[in-house]
């Protein structure tokens, strides 16, 4: 099964292919879709939306792994990660790739088996689980890798939307 | 011009395409994308960005009205709407449609003259300024004419992004 992570936001997409088999990970690629700070933010959605198919068109996922997102307060920052992860969503569903999201908490506890771990250890445990031999940089790029580890170790994972 | 209001949704998407020129408005369609309830999210997403590739390829508008978002509380409803006003805003682009957006108090003051006019009153004066014999349905409906109104008052209106 290939899984594709994704780590939304409107400069940088993180992502993270891994092909996941009886218990055993390889990881694929992995980086940022990145877009430039003075873009208007609707090109910026082009850009991720190009992204975004250019991956799915390379590795033709099994399935899309996303985090789910939380507002804390009214800011443009979380609206446009919103507007981005909406773009990301829409990718997928047109190339029929079923989406599957975790909370912050289903992440950590699939990748660590600890609700409350540091960011820092989620990230080294899934540089291990991947075999690799350095944390994955940037940090958008190791998040997306440990949604994507999350997915694989999550049997009774739900599609988006089917509760 | 031709002028496309959307007022943004994933239940419901208000749309309002007018012609203005000279300061005369003419009406060419209103009415409403809506996405059943139950169907998940990216299957929504979907059908939105689908609802505005039609329109977009009916009218060919030369500009995108809408408004900004705020947002007053982590809800998953404020999420979703900018989720889909991120794929209304990539349909825009896909297509090189100019987008403007605007403040609901930049609304009101273009369409009533008055920044602390009703919601009512909006409707009230977008209707008369249109030409129509009542208030478009779905409020949605009304909310997006309102919006492209906005869009054909103000002259010296910022493209999204361009700041």
């Amino acid at each position: 099964m290939i899984i594709l992570g994704i780590d939304p936001g409107y400069a940088i997409v993180g992502y993270g292919v891994i092909y996941y088999q009886s218990g055993r990970f390889r990881v694929l690629e992995y980086g940022a879709i990145t877009t430039p700070a003075g873009m208007p933010l609707p090109k910026r959605l082009h850009r991720i939306y190009e992204g975004m198919e250019e991956l799915i068109r390379k590795y033709k996922p099994d399935a899309l792994s996303i985090e789910q997102l939380f507002f804390n307060t009214n800011s443009t920052t979380a609206i446009g990660v919103a507007e981005a992860r909406g773009c990301i969503l829409l990718s997928a569903d047109m190339n029929n790739i079923p989406i599957y999201e975790y909370t912050p908490l289903q992440v950590k506890q699939a990748v660590t088996g600890y609700g409350r771990a540091e960011k820092r250890q989620i990230m080294q445990m899934t540089t291990t689980l991947l075999g690799l031999t350095e944390i994955p940089k940037p940090d958008d790029a190791a998040d997306a890798l440990a949604v994507a580890v999350c997915h694989a170790h999550s049997s009774g994972s739900k599609m988006l939307g089917y509760n």
